[in-house]
C-alpha cells in the first residue's frame, strides 16, 4: 500500500449522526461511545493525513422535499424521509464540527443513494488523483459503508475497512457486517493496524493479514 | 406493480451453485434443502412467466486463468478463483437444467462482479424493456444477491427480494442477509407471496406490507 | 410519448454560458443569437411544463482550485480550468437569471464531468420518478449534450435532442454534431416539433419521424 | 506513459467490420483503405505488446434476434438490427483472423452498447490490472470510439486515440470526429506516435503534444 495511492474515504461524518442534538444521533449512541469512534475517526484521519493519502469526504443530503426520492421512496430512504434528516443548508447536514478538517481535504458533492460511488464523482476524482487503494470509515457501518465497500470491490480497487472509525444502529447490525460481510468485500483493520501498515513491512506475504495487504 | 413492467431476475442458478456435482454446491446444501430453494425457484419461474414478467438470467463467469481478476484477487474473488469454480464454458458454469427454461428468456451476458449491474448491460436490458421493479431470487442470498439488491435500489427500481428463492453458505449469513439488510433495499416476500400481488388489491395501503407495493 | 414520463433535462443553462459578463458567453455568442436559443429555451421549458413533464437542471461546477480535476487535467476540462470558469458559490455558476424557473424543478448537483449522468445522481432520480423518455437542451451541443445523449442512449432511454435550444462554440461545430452524430442516439426535433408531438398522433408509424416516436 | 499501466482498448475487431464478406465492411472500405487501417493496428498491436501494455478486446455481439434492445430500438442500434449484423456465435461477430492474436491477450464479454465501459466489466478488469491509461483504436472512430473515450474521459483515465488505427463510414465522418471532438476527451496521435511516447523524453513539457503526455 503507497500512501499516495490511498484514499480514506470518510462517509457522512455529519452532524445529524456524530453531533448531539442530530436526528439520527441517539440512534448511534450506544456503537460511537463503545468504539469510541470518535476520537478513532480523529486518529485515524489525522494519520492518514500525515503519511499523505487524500482525504475525501461523502456528506449524504437531500431537498426539503427530498424530492430526488420520487414520489414513492420505501425502505432505508423512507426512513431517512420520515425522520426530516440531512437536509441540505441545515445543521444536520454540516460535516461535524468534531472531525479534524483541512483545507486541502476534498468534499463530494451530491451524495443521495447508499454507494457513495452512484451518484457523485467519487470515482473519477479517485482515478484522477491516481488513488487505488481506499479505506472507509464512518455511517453506517452495514448500511452507506457495507454498499460503498461492495461497490468500490466491483470497480476493483484494493479496500480497507476500518472496524473502530464505523458506527450504525445496534450492536448485532455492526457485528454481523464487520464480521460476515466485510471480510469479503475488504481487509477489515483497526484504525490503529491500517495506519501501521507498511512500517515493517519485511517482505512477509500471507495472504489473510493486513500486513500482507501492505506488502503489495 | 404491473407483470409488463416486472423483471424477475435470477442471479446465478447455474450447475456449480445448484447442481449435484457443482463446486460450490455442497456449501449450499443445508439452505437449499432447508428452504425448498429448487422447487421454489421453479414454482417462481412459472408463476412469474404466466404473468407475463421478463424472466432474465444473469451467470457468473470467469476466464479458465481468472485473469478478470487481475493480479492479486482479495476477498470472495480470490475464493471464487482458488476453488476453480465458474470457468466460462465448463458445465460447472452452465445454468442447472433443473431450472426451467423458456426460448423467451433473457440471458445476460459478461457478470464477473459481485453485483449483477455492475460489469453487464442489465440495467440497459432492463429500461430498454420498460422494466421498473425487480424481483430477485438465486445465489448468494449475502454476496451477489445482496450486492444487486443494493444496486437496484441506488438505481431507483422498486425491488422485491424472495426469501424462499435464495441460498447461501449457512444458516445464519441467510438470516442475517435477509432479516437484517434486504428490508433497507427492497419488500422480502416468499416466491408465493410475490405471485399473489395482486390478486386481492383491494386499495389498501400499508407501507410496511407486500400487499400495499402491489398496490402502487 | 407520454409527458408524465418525459424529463426535460438542462444541462448547464448557467450565467458563465448564457449571460453576459459570463467568462464562456461570447464563445457562444454567434450560435445562442442565430438560433435564438434564450428564447427557444424558455418556450421549450415553459412549454413541456405545461405538459406536467419532469423539468431537470444539471448545472457543472468545480472547487476554486478544480481540485476534483486531479493533478494533470487534459482535454476540455484543461480548457475550463484555464478559462477560471464555472466554480462554484459564484455568479458564473449560477443558473441564468433569465431561465424560467419553477419550484418544482429540480436540480441535480455534483455535476463535474461531461455527461450529465456520469458523476450525479441523474438516472436515480429519473427512473425513481418513473421517467423513460429524456429531451436535452443545453450547451455544449458538441460536448456537455452530446455526450449524455450518448449516454442516455447507452442506458435505454428514448431519447430527443432538442436543435434550436442548444449552442456551442461554432457554427461548423454545431451543425457538424447535429448533423451527424446527434440522429444516432435520439430523435433530433425543434422544440416546437417537440413540443407538438402527440397532438395529432393519428396511429401513423415512419420510423424516421418525430411523430412516429410520439406514437409509440 | 508507463507500458504496465497502459491498455490497448481494441474496439470490434471483427470480421463484420474488418474482413471481406462482412456486413458492414463495404460502408468501412473508403477509410480503411485511404488510412491503412489493418496494417496500422497491427502495427499497433504487436508495438504495444512488446512495450508490455495490456491488450484489451471489446467485441460487440447480439442474440439473433437483438432482444437486447427491448420492443422499440432507435438510432444507431436499429440500424445495426435492420442489417443483421454481429449476432453471437455467427462468423461476422468472430474477432477479424487478420488482427494479431496473444493467448495473454483479454476479451471482455457482453459489450451490447455503444460506449465499451457502459455494459462490460472493462472498467473493473483496468482496474485490476492497475491500468490509469488507455489506448483506443478500432471501429467505429464516431460511434463507439468516440463513445468509449468520452467515457473514459469522465472515469478519469488518460486518454489517447490512434486516429489511424480507426476507421468509420465516410471520410468526412472519420474527419469531423477525429479533428473536433477527439480533442476534448484525448491526445489524439498516430501509431507510430504512440509507440514512440517514451522513447526521447527528455524532460520537455508542452501540455499540447503527445511528447509531453508521455513525460507526465
Amino acid at each position: 500500500m503507497e500512501p499516495k495511492k490511498t484514499a480514506l474515504v470518510l462517509v457522512e461524518l455529519q452532524n445529524e449522526f456524530l453531533s448531539e442534538g442530530g436526528i439520527l444521533n441517539p440512534l448511534l449512541k450506544e456503537v460511537l461511545d463503545r468504539n469510541d469512534v470518535l476520537n478513532n475517526l480523529n486518529r485515524l484521519i489525522e494519520g492518514a493525513r500525515a503519511k499523505g493519502m487524500l482525504i475525501v469526504h461523502s456528506p449524504i443530503q437531500f431537498s426539503p422535499d427530498y424530492r430526488e426520492m420520487g414520489t414513492s421512496p420505501f425502505g432505508i430512504l423512507q426512513i431517512v424521509k420520515d425522520s426530516n434528516a440531512l437536509v441540505r443548508g441545515t445543521w444536520g447536514a454540516d460535516i461535524s464540527p468534531v472531525i479534524s478538517r483541512h483545507e486541502d481535504d476534498i468534499v463530494i458533492e451530491g451524495k443521495s443513494a447508499i454507494d457513495a460511488f452512484s451518484s457523485t464523482n467519487l470515482d473519477f476524482v479517485l482515478r484522477s488523483h491516481g488513488i487505488t487503494t481506499v479505506a472507509l470509515a464512518g455511517q453506517l457501518t452495514n448500511v452507506c459503508i457495507e454498499s460503498t465497500m461492495r461497490s468500490a470491490y466491483d470497480r476493483g480497487y484494493q479496500v480497507f475497512g476500518i472496524t473502530d472509525a464505523s458506527a450504525t444502529i445496534g450492536i448485532k447490525q455492526f457485528e454481523d457486517s464487520v464480521t460476515n460481510n466485510w471480510p469479503m468485500f475488504s481487509v477489515p483493520v483497526t484504525h490503529a493496524e491500517f495506519l501501521a501498515i507498511g512500517n515493517n513491512c519485511g517482505g512477509r506475504r500471507d495472504a489473510k493479514s493486513a500486513e500482507a495487504a501492505c506488502c503489495n
